[in-house]
């Protein structure tokens, strides 16, 4: 062993950032506070009844009354893979839109299932087409599901959930939805829009820490694992174990739960609960409007058009000679800032500006603003300067 | 939506306990703080940073140079599951040693990749017989992997790595190990004893909060993974992907890291480092040989025989008359304390006392037989009182 390497390793005292990218966003005092409780036993009575609580909470945050909600012990890209596991067959046919990274890590997952995978395609930046997904089941009138991104976290587009739910159902296929981006921070609403399997993340508009993945699914995605020809490829993924675990009636042992990261998404979810979750739709709602008025008045311009434009991030296109790379060192090295950087395709096109969770406010907005607006300055871009605050603050003024 | 039920929950303040079940451990003050300090971005150079120190500090724990050590997000059976998706295609065979639980979900792990799993059987509560996988191999020398668990944690029980995995090589096989509950708690040496492929958890000896696996490969893995014939059929754990994100020199986006449980590992292994591993191993010891001589004072015996017994994890046999479930009940009502059930097999059986981490110290050990005595002399249990908690501190004595 060479000790050389080790040895001078201490204690890591993290800078204290102001987390405006895509995730994760900042997380409120009190729900690092909860992170630091005492841990107990994951089959401790306080932390069953916990964990009960826990399901309720998302059930709310789903607006759901399915059974089956609760938290899965990894990040969202493990929630993305709980669902198709469990429901994709070896064979079966599985429409995916892709109009972002995450519609094609779904072609990923289908294809490692042995699932076919039919894409409708949509231009980044937009939303996913009705037309082409019907067009799409016209042709593939034997597919299984269709799955599809409700908040592109790539690109900053939202799509219709209920209107491509209607026509999955219309055509017999079950839904797979991504929330990651959307749960908490933009109307999602299970029941209502009739949504079979759903997954999404514990550090976007929830405003917890990263590594947890919040899902839910409905009474057709329960019978379907019931009625699988095939046993589940993963092991611990798998929803006929897992549920013998998050069932309170018969707790069977599957794995140690991270006790103290469901802690903290236990009390980012009674801090949504206590705001109540319109008023958290509202609240991302309007700090979007603020940051939108002063991006637009230092003559920058968003990347997808109104209709289709997430609230909670928002992605900026490059104003003409910026440097991508610098302008975000100089964010981060100045302003402890972090913005996102623009991902596969996006990459030095746009930068994605996230109002999400605790990150959502009216002070984040505002420093977002300045800080962009000097270095942008600064650096040589073309934009116009002193004016970007008073126009944020105008929409506070009127909210 | 039935408002009712989640109006009503408010933070969650789990009771104080001392826990000295298999896992978790009671977890340092130390960590729990690092836990909460301010998230900030898994792009951020300071956090990658930290994670080429975690990474260092692996290496440190597991005794290793392998290039590929970084701790898995997700807990222990994430970290078993990602050893088995990589390294097994359909049809290999694979001998799998079974002598408690966790050889049994190896085996789960091998068919739910399409392998063969060739099971050695070994009672529960012994070691891994080098002897009949030495049979084994000579009957199917078509082999490709040894799988076998270092530390049982159902019941207590060490097999011999160095010999089992000699035997695997001699074989042309590679070898995958199960570390969970032995990292930091007693001897482990992936270098010296030519591990392929091992996997561990954060929440026993390391005594972090549970959520992650570390892990650590070899470079004959690194050359199979190459060569697989067959795409991984995991997206999450493929290690392909997982290597572009946890290599430092070019940082592909994977997944969004559990932020604030990566603070509390690189913790726990600063911790571990001042302390020095060696010094962690007597530690774990030396309060097992406490333990031992209060139970045995008290007229109880343990499970495995003392030349194959784990000192961090101790199987006691119930005495006669011993009401399980109650005397464990009564444990946690009236002295916060948790030990552990027996799992599968053993359940009503054994009692699994963990000494694991920070919960390895004297104090634990002393409350520990203080309260097993009183609570089975109030419950009818058949044992010698009054010599135990002296038969311990001449144990610290001698020291």
């Amino acid at each position: 062993m060479d000790t050389s390497t080790y040895k001078n390793i201490v204690s890591f005292l993290p800078p204290a950032r102001t987390l405006m990218g895509p995730g994760p966003s900042d997380v409120h005092p009190r729900i690092l506070a909860a992170m630091a409780r005492p841990t107990i036993g994951h089959l401790d009575p306080a932390f069953v009844g916990m964990m009960e609580e826990l399901k309720t909470l998302l059930r709310y945050a789903f607006q759901t009354e399915n059974a089956l909600t609760f938290p899965v012990s990894g990040p969202g890209s493990v929630g993305m893979e709980t669902c198709f596991v469990n429901l994709v067959e070896p064979g079966d046919k599985i429409i995916v839109c892709r109009n972002g990274v995450f519609g094609g890590r779904m072609i990923e997952n289908v294809r490692r299932c042995g699932g076919v995978a039919v894409v409708v395609e949509d231009v980044w930046g937009t939303a996913v087409d009705p037309g082409k997904v019907e067009e799409a089941f016209k042709v593939h009138s034997d597919t299984r599901i269709l799955a599809f991104v409700h908040a592109e976290t790539s690109t900053g587009a939202q799509s219709d959930v209920k209107t491509l739910v209607d026509i999955a159902h219309r055509y017999g296929a079950l839904t797979i939805v991504d929330a990651v981006t959307s749960l908490g921070g933009t109307p999602l609403k299970i029941d209502a829009w009739d949504v079979d399997a759903v997954y999404s993340g514990s550090q976007k508009c929830l405003g917890c820490t990263p590594g947890l993945s919040p899902v839910s699914f409905g009474e057709r995605v329960v019978d379907a694992i019931k009625h699988r020809k095939t046993p589940c490829q993963s092991w611990f993924m798998d929803l006929d174990l897992v549920l013998a675990y998050w069932n309170a009636t018969q707790r069977t042992y599957h794995h140690t739960a991270p006790i103290n990261p469901l802690y903290g998404l236990h009390e980012a979810l009674v801090m949504l609960k206590e705001e109540g979750l319109e008023n958290a739709w509202a609240r991302h709602a309007l700090n979007h409007r603020a940051l939108k008025a002063g991006i637009e008045a230092m003559g920058l311009s968003f990347f997808v058009s109104e209709s289709q434009r997430l609230p909670q991030l928002n992605a900026v296109t490059l104003p003409q000679d910026a440097d991508d790379a610098e302008v975000r060192r100089r964010l981060l090295a100045d302003y402890n800032l972090e913005i996102g950087a623009g991902l596969g395709d996006m990459a030095g096109k746009i930068w994605r500006i996230g109002l999400m969770g605790y990150s959502s406010r009216e002070e984040n907005v505002l420093l977002c603003l300045r800080a962009l607006e000097e270095t942008l300055a600064a650096t040589g871009a073309q934009i116009k300067t002193g004016v970007a605050q008073a126009a944020a603050k105008g929409v506070y003024a009127v909210k």
